[in-house]
């Protein structure tokens, strides 16, 4: 009786090794204790029928898991830039679209449980589920090991962070290429500065071939400048 | 000349020691890196002056590691509460106003470095710098060390915890409380559910001696619950 339950203690299910073999393909990562994962993987929709416990507790976790490495990733990738740049990067790799197109990209789906009979969005699932899986990572290992797993599994392998940056982010590198490549003299002049109270808010002026084109503010002169290049794009039908 | 500039490099200057022993008293916490914190304690009013970076880059740092510190506290402080309460209490305890009062009560004024000129909110000063001091911890220390100072220093020394939660969050607690004190017979019934698309709404019910008081909503019923307690609390003149 005793080697009979030790033995159907230790014996794994089929759905279990698919899981196993999930999360050390996609994560790199073989799991101690299994059953986070598989709460990790329980949509509540699933889970309202089944009694088991659905991943939203794991979710909001890993939420805060991810928003702490991705800050301590941008911290050190981009030693020069200001608070607000940071915060703003940060935004867009944590979004929900980013997050559900990265959990699409992992093929969550295949091992979640949801209520299929249900209209629900499919992308949004896999990327709360993404969320949870990083909560059950960073419970069964700790926060080091969730790092790492984040910046060198599921960031190198799914997300061109250049291209995420480049394309959404840095107006002001996307107007000094544009200028480049069409042979414009490009500068950016700060045209007041100003103290509100508590902060001080700047202008600038984006100045093409000594002629005046689009202009921002800010709390801060990268601020005020990244908005004078956005309305500059703006303004030459680059975006 | 190479002991001399040694010498002066090991020499610490009586603020180095002063900041020294405030992060010791305040943190238990002995820095490596002192310049770490000393960067944490530069207001930005202060380092326009002196050129000297500010601490806004190690704020946007320390808030995200506090925020994951947080929500992993009380994701096992609470194991049966759902990520809708644990998303309030925690937007709570890293509330501006938490913050303020926490580097308040640990008097970060007395080492921070600020222009004393300008017309500045010195308590969200206080609350900002404390962020910055978290991550200082961490990049010198890493995430465990920061885990351990914030749980076991600064929350056990300058949070009430359970006084902040119940005064400020859980009505339902207060009903019960306020229910049992004057003999009162409380119960809570759900009295709907309805699938709206992706997720469920629920509607519960407050009920007193037999009589219906505050209903509330929420995609849980726990939220539903919480919502219909604060009504009956605001209709008996509680809260």
């Amino acid at each position: 009786m005793f080697w009979k339950k030790l033995f159907e203690k230790n014996q794994k299910s089929d759905k279990d090794l698919q899981l196993i073999k999930f999360i050390l393909i996609r994560f790199g990562y073989r799991p101690k204790n299994l059953e986070l994962f598989k709460e990790a993987l329980t949509h509540k929709s699933y889970s309202n029928l089944s009694n088991d416990p659905s991943n939203e507790r794991l979710e909001y976790l890993g939420d805060a898991i991810l928003d702490a490495v991705i800050a301590n990733f941008l911290f050190h990738k981009f030693p020069d830039e200001d608070e607000g740049y940071l915060t703003k990067v940060k935004s867009k790799l944590v979004s929900r679209k980013t997050l559900a197109e990265l959990g699409e990209a992992m093929e969550i789906a295949t091992v979640l449980k949801y209520n299929k009979g249900r209209s629900i969005n499919l992308s949004t699932l896999q990327g709360n589920a993404l969320e949870a899986l990083i909560g059950a990572v960073y419970l069964d290992a700790g926060f080091d090991k969730a790092k790492s797993i984040i910046e060198q599994y599921i960031f190198r392998n799914y997300i061109d962070l250049s291209k995420t940056l480049e394309e959404e982010i840095d107006f002001k590198s996307k107007l000094f290429i544009w200028a480049q490549k069409n042979k414009l003299e490009l500068e950016f002049e700060i045209i007041s500065e100003s103290n509100e109270g508590s902060h001080w808010v700047y202008t600038s002026q984006v100045i093409i071939n000594r002629l005046a084109y689009g202009r921002g503010t800010g709390t801060s002169k990268k601020a005020a400048e990244q908005e004078a290049a956005k309305e500059t794009l703006v303004l030459m039908g680059e975006i």
